[in-house]
């Protein structure tokens, strides 16, 4: 039987990007792209030393993406993949994660630079990003490999 | 106002650890620990061309967590961290997230090794580790630098 979960926003991220046509598809092509990470402030208490880390995890709901297909075209390539093969948004429980730069903190909010969100994505979690767990060097990029980044096609999401 | 979420549970991961004590603190310190990503049938057509890749994140809830807490001590560390900055399991929207070795693929099941999680944690996304948008090789390890691995604190979450 498969259980439902109830997820609560626990902040905003502003990001320079208004449409879904102006988000990079991936942070790490536009580093420079800066944002402003809102935490609701009865959550601050949860970022005490956040700022040892310089990069975090942002978790955020793709709350604008359009109907879920399990086997499509992505932003990378042209030919269908399984959406779990893909970090494509329109996906069964549109989970978002973008791992961005940590610029400063203050109070409640976060400067950030690497976004590639949506500006008003709703923000669901946040992690550290931390090396010496989350560096897989041999990992292989799969069908990812040798893909250029390109613009998005403009005809589909 | 706060939005809220639903997700649903798209399938069962099956590990080797049926209580919280056994779960390695990080997928990094057991890479030897199988497990069992069972996706529900519906969902199998979302898995093809993963098995191009040797790694991916799984996305589940954290169903058998304690009470939030935004401040707390953590496994690596007496002293308390925000649990933003920590991977700790109580935190607002218990979603986990573990980056796994996939080994095999049999229709809607796949074959990992490096688990972390409890046995029957539902599964609520995966999508693939991609080493070239998601390797910072220069990011820090904040406060978790020189923080020796150790058995987990028995006397408490």
């Amino acid at each position: 039987m498969k259980k439902k979960f109830e997820i609560v926003q626990i902040g905003i991220i502003h990001s320079p990007y208004k449409t879904k046509d102006e988000c990079p598809i991936q942070s790490r092509v536009k580093p420079e792209g800066k944002g402003r990470v809102e935490l609701f402030p009865e959550y601050e208490k949860g970022l005490e030393t956040i700022e040892t880390f310089s990069h975090i995890m942002l978790f955020y709901i793709f709350d604008q993406a359009g109907k879920i297909e399990l086997y499509r075209p992505t932003f990378l390539d042209d030919s269908s993949h399984g959406v779990f093969a893909s970090r494509h948004p329109c996906r069964p429980n549109g989970i978002g994660i973008s791992i961005v730069k940590l610029e400063k903190r203050e109070k409640n909010v976060l400067e950030v630079s690497g976004v590639d969100m949506l500006d008003d994505s709703p923000l669901v979690d946040i992690k550290p990003y931390i090396p010496r767990f989350d560096i897989y060097e041999n990992a292989s990029n799969g069908w990812t490999e040798n893909k250029e980044i390109r613009p998005k096609p403009l005809d589909r999401e």
